[in-house]
């Protein structure tokens, strides 16, 4: 035994959950840049929401151990490895990714404080500033609280019932990774960092989709695994920017323009693979038809919401549409995905254009049926930005089960983006 | 890290199997201060037996790898912890099982020389010395063999397919702890370290047991591990006491009596728990038919051989026979045996008498189906006295397939103990 490390590992007050400011999504950081860049000045509040009502948070995670965890993140900064490896390394095969400007600002990063307060059984958590300090929260946020609800459950577990829990769990992502290994080129990637089981097993899955796939393994979502084990850090943008887009809009002309002001400032920083749309969040085929020609030159679409099969198709309808070449153009699917839709929607969009997948939840958090109660489950817990310089945002998505902000709002938003009845899936995760 | 370890790791030339000379069976330790006792000059042979012909056992493992593992048990010699723990420890409830002349024997003791040769796809590997020398390589030997065959599979292997091969064996293990813990008055041993996958394994699974079972599990056989995990040693004697004894045998007169000789003397020596009559190595029946009134005194019969329901019927019924209450004896199962099988004979035989498990390979080496050509399924592996003084020895059994000596000599004991047809029953393990 290393007495030394023992002796000092006493020291620690708590066994933190997330131990490093890159242990985040990297779509996180490149939005970030782009905020920093073109809306430092927005105040914005994001807010826990957790959709799964039945799971009572605030019975399940101990206030104080929730405040220790979030205390503890509030204490971190970028360390001079990581900023090293953001500043040098290749991101999507470009060096330099990350302005000089935005990595000093990053170096001396604190985020900033958050409110968290018991309601009945759920907690209120809330972050409040500036855009790009405050949105850093999202990520760490999340994962803290899954791995605290984790953590109640595994307290309870004997030494080896703990032991026969990992290895059931890892026997299954890996039956899941000897299934996907029969797909002929695969492309996924982790995106799994939000409702991860733990860091550890988060990192444990990304080397077992490493090793059992290769190259059909693109990488993971989360900046500190991508460089601790030198894979590609994967991801490009997310709702949230034309959510606070959406909402900084003076009139409903303006509210209407601004999905596309979003990727206009986008198309100016980024290109190539990073040129992706997410169009579902005031719904996607009034998108499509309004959108600009220059956005149909964009590499490609990720499906987030709605049924994925439809969404694609509307896709590559609307490239054809629009004189491009789908065989040219990727999608990636996001949404709720396991092995046997990945399988499904590989068959039906294999040879129509490239795909590939972003494969959260059911990757990095499928303890389903592992314990009495399934009281591992992962559940549908989101952080958002629910207001921006005082005016509330709103999501539309392609499904209103994942739909949000107030009633009348949501209303003006149907209406300025022409959005009419939608059909409903329940969200699992 | 601990650096300092790992140099001092670098220094190993090999990574020794079995480090310890009581990583072995707690019989053969009982069964070896007899011997010393009643036949310390006798000189016997040893030899390997692979059963399972379809295993080329030379093919799969390396003859210089081999003679490192044998040599390096050939340096081992009792730690003075482990003369303590003899020394100092309860076995079966008594002090001192192990008396004085016997441990300074055992302190002093080194294994003999091995006589290895390869043989087609097999090895021949034959041990000749004074019996209670020679007695102690049996255990090892075959574990050795065993682990090695194991090694050259998992050579071949990924870091994490590796961990999931070990993920879904630990699945395996404890889902039968699991099904175990149904059966009510539940009483197990582990049995498993000739033909267990490896020590770490063997290790692993008794502690499952330990943790799953509590109390039902009541020790295990292996010395070295009941020591570190301060749990029971369990076992009492085998095959090759009669064997032997008959192959000294003078007359025929002399052979019927020898398997009796061999439990007289162990009747001075132990009591209780201990005194459990192993009376298949030349046919049950004869043998309880034949046996003198005090031997019905016994505590318990082990059956090891044969259809064990028959075999542990013709128990009680020769209990009642003797006017013996059978809800007073014990009956210890040990051959073939997995969790459905301990199911069914504690089913059949619960209430009627006291019955416990002696669990050896499909505890400590259920590796089937998980690699492909099933590559690490365990295997018939023995390790037996073949001569005694020159003569060689016979084992009938209560199943033909398990039988053993030359031809003539097999007649000729059949005829002794009055052995007729037998039922054959496929041996797996």
């Amino acid at each position: 035994m290393d007495i030394a490390t023992r002796v000092y590992n006493h020291k620690w007050k708590i066994d933190p959950i997330v131990r490093s400011l890159i242990d985040t999504d990297f779509y996180k950081l490149l939005m970030c840049q782009s905020v920093f860049r073109n809306k430092p000045d927005t105040q914005v509040t994001f807010s826990l929401i957790n959709r799964s009502k039945h799971i009572p948070l605030a019975d399940l995670i101990d206030e104080g151990e929730l405040r220790e965890q979030l205390d503890h993140i509030r204490s971190l900064s970028l360390s001079r490895g990581e900023s090293t490896w953001l500043r040098g390394n290749t991101f999507y095969g470009k060096r330099q990714m990350f302005r000089s400007d935005f990595m000093e600002w990053f170096e001396k990063l604190r985020l900033p404080p958050y409110h968290l307060e018991r309601k009945g059984d759920q907690y209120e958590l809330t972050f409040e500033g500036s855009w790009p300090e405050v949105m850093l929260w999202e990520i760490p946020a999340l994962a803290v609280l899954m791995e605290l609800r984790g953590r109640a459950v595994l307290n309870q577990m004997g030494r080896f019932e703990l032991q026969v829990l990992y290895a059931r769990a890892m026997t299954r992502v890996w039956e899941k990774i000897e299934a996907l290994r029969e797909i002929p080129d695969l492309s996924i990637a982790d995106f799994g960092t939000r409702r991860r089981h733990s860091y550890l097993w988060q990192d444990w899955c990304v080397q077992a989709m490493h090793e059992g796939l290769g190259s059909a393994f693109t990488g993971t979502s989360n900046c500190r695994i991508a460089m601790m084990r030198e894979l590609e850090a994967i991801g490009t943008n997310a709702h949230e920017l034309p959510m606070v887009y959406a909402a900084l809009a003076k009139d409903d002309a303006a509210l209407a323009q601004a999905p596309y002001d979003v990727l206009h400032d986008w198309h100016e920083e980024h290109e190539g693979n990073l040129r992706i749309i997410l169009p579902d969040t005031y719904g996607t085929e009034g998108f499509l038809q309004n959108a600009p020609d220059w956005l149909a030159g964009w590499t490609g679409i990720r499906v987030d919401s709605g049924d994925p099969a439809t969404a694609a198709q509307i896709a590559i309808d609307w490239w054809k549409e629009r004189g491009e070449d789908p065989s040219e153009k990727r999608i990636i699917f996001s949404d709720g995905l396991d092995v046997a839709k990945i399988k499904e929607l590989h068959t039906k969009f294999a040879g129509k254009t490239s795909i590939s997948f972003g494969w959260g939840t059911l990757l990095t958090n499928d303890f389903r049926g592992l314990v009495p109660g399934d009281a591992l489950a992962p559940f549908s817990l989101v952080c958002k930005a629910v207001s921006a310089n005082g005016q509330p945002t709103v999501k539309l998505s392609d499904n209103p089960n994942k739909a949000m902000g107030p009633a009348d709002q949501i209303e003006r938003y149907k209406r300025v983006f022409g959005v009419g009845a939608q059909e409903e899936v329940e969200v699992v995760v």
